[in-house]
């Protein structure tokens, strides 16, 4: 960050009075630019014991494997947020279920949220961010191409409960920042 | 938004190709400025049955009673944010336990979170952000003085709860939108 959205003058970095972090500080307007983690959504699909996967058409991660996900938007809700990223990206209808997973992306300023969710009909194509969808067998997931550590875990965390015919939610970190 | 924080130019409001919402976009430098719904994080500390309330020194309604909760910061976890808030606000070191609520709270474009907490010795006091501190007991709690509605869902979900030896979490709601 350069210059104040707010004025157009530009930034200064520093710790603000009272604060205990460095802000981008306009000096002009008096606005402290804040920054905080963005909230990434998704869900896993299932279909009668096929998970919906999609391969990715945009970077980061472009022709990797994943479940649908992106950015929640204002004034949606988390469930609303993974709905409709996946009619965005693999063109079908979920009912969300049950919290799953949240990983902390802490290299990404990021926090995944995945549901359980269930696909009613066997419906589903490539959106425009996406190069293919497809229902997957467990024991045929793509596991050496899929495009996020948050993914994968999140799909093991839904296979084993399903296996173990539980619905838990589960938390996790994921740092590949460079050591302090 | 009126400048772009990149490069200072005039940003304009419109719907960008291939997405579906209007952004504020820089058409010197080409940067999207994408806003998300924000992260506040906190916790419901319990020490031996009695709950850690914080009196609010500032706006939003400076003088109510709320749990301890923030801003989460980049670079640290749910659970590490709603410890830090606690030890800024409270002055009290918690363990973090198991999510609590989910509210998402449509009009502030805020997604809050809490956890349940436990104070290891009654150890407290007022942040630089609170009036004052205090452990009630939860028949004494100020119910007509809490701060927020998520404050009020968390503090009787929270109840209920106890009450009923279980730990669910549960997702609300909030929207004081004007009617479209």
């Amino acid at each position: 960050m350069n210059f104040c959205n707010q004025c157009g003058a530009q930034v200064d970095f520093r710790v603000p009075p009272g604060d205990h972090l460095p802000r981008y500080i306009c000096d002009s307007c008096g606005t402290i630019h804040y920054q905080n983690p963005r909230l990434i959504v998704g869900c896993v699909p299932d279909y009668q014991g096929k998970i919906l996967l999609c391969r990715r058409a945009i970077e980061p991660r472009r022709g990797f494997w994943t479940v649908p996900a992106g950015f929640m938007e204002n004034g949606e809700t988390l469930q609303q947020a993974a709905a409709r990223e996946t009619y965005e990206e693999a063109l079908a209808r979920v009912e969300i279920g049950s919290l799953l997973t949240v990983a902390h992306v802490l290299h990404a300023q990021q926090v995944h949220v995945f549901f359980r969710a269930t696909l009613q009909e066997p419906e589903f194509g490539a959106g425009i961010e996406s190069l293919e969808a497809m229902l997957v067998d467990p024991k045929d997931i793509p596991w050496a191409d899929i495009a996020f550590p948050s993914t994968d875990y999140t799909l093991k965390r839904y296979l084993e409960d399903r296996a173990a015919g539980r619905e838990n939610h589960y938390f996790t970190e994921l740092d590949r920042r460079l050591p302090r």
